[in-house]
C-alpha cells in the first residue's frame, strides 16, 4: 500500500464529508492481510459507495515487523488486542485471529466498548454466537458476518434481507471449499480420498490439520448459522447430524453417476412436519441440478422458498480477497448505519429477537426423513433369485425402490423417503442376507427439487 | 384471503409497538395480486424480520369487483390511482401497472408527496430511473427496485451492497425467462423459432406481443439497470447493442454444441480498456460454466470482481409470487429505513450521486472486442484447397481461430478476440470468396471465466 493509499484520491466528485469510519483489525493472516489490500486498492470506490471514508487506523497482531509489510506506513500496529479494542478512536473492530477462545474474549470486551464488531470467524459464531449477539443488542451495536458463510457470496444478506418475505421450506449448500475439491478430484481422476486430500494440501487447498474442513465440522458451523436466519430457530450446532467426506470411495462417486447423481458434501436444512432436519453428509445430488455443476472449490447454496422458488447463489467459498469482499461489504453497512437505531438496522440473525419460530424443534437424526441410495455387492454365483430376495427384502422393511442399477455383483438403488432409523434396520436385515458380501453402502439422496 | 388474514396472528411473540408500515397499491395485476396474497399468508414472518407489521392498506385498481375479488375485505379500494399516491393515510405506494407512461406520472407524484415507491418496472427506470432517482433524493424518500431485474434474485442487493467492496469487471445475465425458455425448447426439441414461441405462447411463458421479450428490448432495460449499479455509470438504455433471438435457428444451437458452447440470450456489461461494452445477444457461452445449465425460465446472473472473483445468482425470472418476494423485500428495507437520513440508506443504484464513475463511456458497438463463432457453409465439391483458402483469408483479416469443427460443406470457428467492426469487414470478405456459399453465420463467445 502506498503511503498516501488511504486517502481520497484527487478528482473524485465532492460527498458531504462525513468522517471516516475508523477500523481497527485484530489479526494481519489471510483475511486481515487481504481486507488491508482491498481496502486501499479500492478507497475511492468504497467511499463514493458507503458515502464516507472507510479507514483502517490501527491492527493488532504478534509479529509487528510482518504486519508492517504488510500494512505499509501510516497505520498504527500494536501487540496489545485489548488495547485495540478499548481504542477510543476505533469505530469497529475487524475481528481476524480465528479461534474461539481469545475471539470470544476480545469480540465480548469491543462490544461492551461500545464498538461495533464485524467477524468471518463461523466456528465463533455458530457456538458462541447467542452470547455474543445478545451482548451486541444491549449494547446496540452491530455484529456482521457476512463472511462467515460462503465467504464471497452475499448469502447473509440473501437469507436476512433478500427473501425476507419468505416462508423458507429447505436450504442446502456445498459450503466447505477443501471437501469439494477432495470430492472433485476423486470424481474426475479416480483417486482415492488420502491421495486427493494430500495433493489439495499440497495446493493449499487444505490445511495441514484438515479434520475441520473433510468431517465435516466447519460446514456444520455454517450450517448453523444459515439455519438460524432461515428458520428463525436458535443456533444450535449441537444438534447437527454430520459425517464427512473420509470414508468416501472413488466407487461411489462412479456409482453415483449411473445412478444420474453427482456426490457432494452438502449441508441441509429442512422444515418437516414433525421439526428441522439439521444434516451435514457426503449426498447425492441429481446431475442436471446446479448443485451438481459447482465443482472444485466452489461454493454455492440453494434455497427453496414458498414465493421466491429455487435461488441459487455461486462462489469462492475461501481465499484472502474473497473473504475481505464480504468483511468490506460488513464495514459499509457499518458506516451506514452505525448511529441507527436497532429498529433500522437488520438483526443478527434475520429476526428480532423474541419474534424466533421457536416451535421448530430439531428432529433427532433418526427421524428424519429422506431418500438414500443402497450399494449391495451379492456374493458371486447368486442368480437372479438372490436379487429377487434383495428386493423383496427390502419391500417387506418398508424400502421402495425407485431406481436400480446393476453391474456384474453390485446392485445400486435409489429409494423413496424413509425414516433414518428405519432405513437402518432396512440396511442391517439385508446385510444379514446370506447372498449379500460386506456391508451395504448408504448415502442420503436429495432431489433438490 | 381470510378476513382477519392481515391482523397479527394470535401467539407472535411481542415485539415493540412500532405502527405498521401502511402500503398503498396501484395496479392488481400479476405482480399486486402476487404481492397481496403473499403479504397475508407471511404476515406473521415479515412482521418478525421487519420489526413491524407491513400492512396493505389501500388499492387502486380499473376493475374493483375484481380488485375485490383478489384482496378481500378490508382493504380500501378505489378507482382513482391519483387519490391514492396522495393519500395522507399511505406511507408506501407499490407501482405494479406496468408501463411507462401513468406508472411514470403517478411514481412522480407519490414521490413529490413524500410517499416512498417500490416498483418491479424495469422500462420505467431503465428510461426515466434519472429523473425518477433525482426527484427521491430532492424528498428524501426511497424508490427500491428489487423486482425490476431477475425477480425473485436479489441480484439488486448483491451488487449495491453484497459486492460493495469491489471494482466489478464485468456481469453477464440471462435475465429473460420468456427468450431462455424459448432457445431451451429449441435446442432439447430441435424446433425452429416460430413454434417454440408458439409454445411458450400457448404455456403462458410469453406474451401476445412476444417482441419486447425475443427482441432483447426487456433484457436490455435490466441491463441498463445493472450496469449503472455495478459501475457507477448513468442509466444508458439507448446506447446497449441489441439483438434477439428471432433470428436464432436450430442449427445454431447444434453447431454451439459441436463447439463445446450453448446458445443463451446474454446481456454483457465489461469494463474494457477505452469504456463500457454494453450487450444483449445471441450468445455462446462454454457449456462447463454454470450459466450454461440455466434452463428453461430461470435466469441468472454472474459477476466478476476483483475481490470476490466470480459468483453467481440464480433463479426464477418471472412469476406472480416470485415478484412479490422482491416487492415485500423492498418494503421491509422501506419499513426499516423509512425515517432513516439519505446517508444512512443505500443509493438507488448504489453509488451517492456525484461519486458515479462517469469517467467510463459506453464503446460504440463497433469498437468493442469479442470472441466470435463463425459457420461457413461451402460450396459442394469444394475441396481443401477451399478451406486452406478461407483460413488464409481469415487469417489475412486479423482473424486467429482457436477452434475448428466441420461436417461435411459446413465448417465452424471459435475465433480469438476482434473488434466487432475488423469482424464485420473479415465477414464481408469471406463471404465475397467464390467458394463460400450463402451468408456466414457469425455469434459472439463469451468465455465467462
Amino acid at each position: 500500500m502506498a503511503p498516501d493509499a488511504l486517502h481520497a484520491r484527487p478528482g473524485l466528485p465532492a460527498l458531504p464529508a462525513l468522517p471516516a469510519l475508523r477500523v481497527g483489525m485484530l489479526g494481519i493472516g489471510t483475511v486481515g492481510s487481504g481486507t488491508c489490500r482491498v481496502l486501499a486498492r479500492n478507497q475511492a470506490l468504497i467511499r463514493s459507495r458507503a458515502g464516507r471514508p472507510v479507514e483502517l487506523r490501527m491492527v493488532a497482531a504478534r509479529n509487528l515487523v510482518r504486519a508492517r509489510e504488510i500494512t505499509g506506513p501510516g497505520i498504527e500496529l500494536m501487540a496489545d488486542p485489548q488495547r485495540l479494542v478499548r481504542h477510543p478512536q476505533i469505530d469497529v473492530v475487524v475481528e481476524a485471529i480465528g479461534g474461539c477462545t481469545d475471539a470470544r474474549t476480545l469480540v465480548l470486551e469491543a462490544i461492551t466498548q461500545g464498538k461495533h464488531v464485524v467477524t468471518a470467524n463461523k466456528a465463533l459464531l455458530a457456538l458462541h454466537g447467542d452470547e455474543i449477539f445478545a451482548a451486541a443488542q444491549a449494547q446496540r451495536v452491530m455484529v456482521a458476518f457476512e463472511g462467515a458463510v460462503a465467504v464471497s457470496i452475499p448469502i447473509v444478506k440473501a437469507l436476512r434481507e433478500g427473501l425476507a418475505a419468505n416462508r423458507i421450506e429447505w436450504l442446502a449448500g456445498i459450503v466447505n471449499g477443501t471437501s469439494n475439491h477432495v470430492l472433485t478430484e476423486m470424481r474426475d481422476k479416480g483417486v482415492p480420498f488420502d491421495g486427493a486430500l494430500r495433493e489439495a494440501q499440497r495446493l493449499g487447498y487444505a490445511e495441514a490439520d484438515p479434520a475441520f474442513d473433510v468431517e465435516g465440522i466447519d460446514a456444520a458451523h455454517k450450517l448453523a448459522l444459515l439455519a438460524a436466519m432461515a428458520f428463525g430457530t436458535r443456533l444450535d450446532f449441537a444438534a447437527i447430524d454430520i459425517e464427512g467426506i473420509s470414508a468416501v470411495q472413488p466407487a461411489d462417486h462412479l456409482w453415483a453417476q449411473r445412478l444420474g447423481h453427482r456426490l457432494k458434501l452438502l449441508a441441509v436444512a429442512r422444515r418437516c412436519a414433525q421439526g428441522l432436519a439439521l444434516r451435514v453428509r457426503p449426498t447425492l445430488v441429481p446431475e442436471r441440478s446446479m448443485m451438481a455443476g459447482v465443482d472444485g472449490a466452489m461454493n454455492a447454496v440453494m434455497v427453496q422458498a414458498d414465493a421466491a422458488g429455487t435461488t441459487l447463489y455461486y462462489g469462492a467459498g475461501a481465499g484472502s480477497e474473497q473473504t475481505a469482499s464480504a468483511v468490506i461489504a460488513d464495514l459499509i453497512d457499518v458506516a451506514r448505519l452505525e448511529r441507527a437505531s436497532l429498529a433500522q438496522r437488520v438483526p443478527p440473525l434475520g429476526f428480532h429477537l423474541g419474534a424466533r419460530d421457536s416451535a421448530l424443534p430439531v428432529l433427532a437424526a433418526g427421524d428424519v426423513c429422506s431418500r438414500h441410495s443402497l450399494r449391495v455387492t451379492l456374493r458371486e454365483g447368486a442368480g437372479p433369485r438372490a436379487v429377487d430376495g434383495l428386493l423383496s427384502t427390502l419391500a417387506d422393511q418398508g424400502v421402495q425402490v425407485e431406481m436400480q442399477v446393476s453391474d456384474a455383483c453390485e446392485h445400486a438403488f435409489v429409494t423413496a423417503e424413509l425414516r433414518e432409523a428405519q432405513m437402518q434396520q432396512a440396511v442391517r436385515t439385508i446385510e444379514a442376507l446370506p447372498d449379500v458380501r460386506g456391508p451395504v453402502r448408504r448415502l442420503v439422496v436429495e432431489p433438490l427439487g
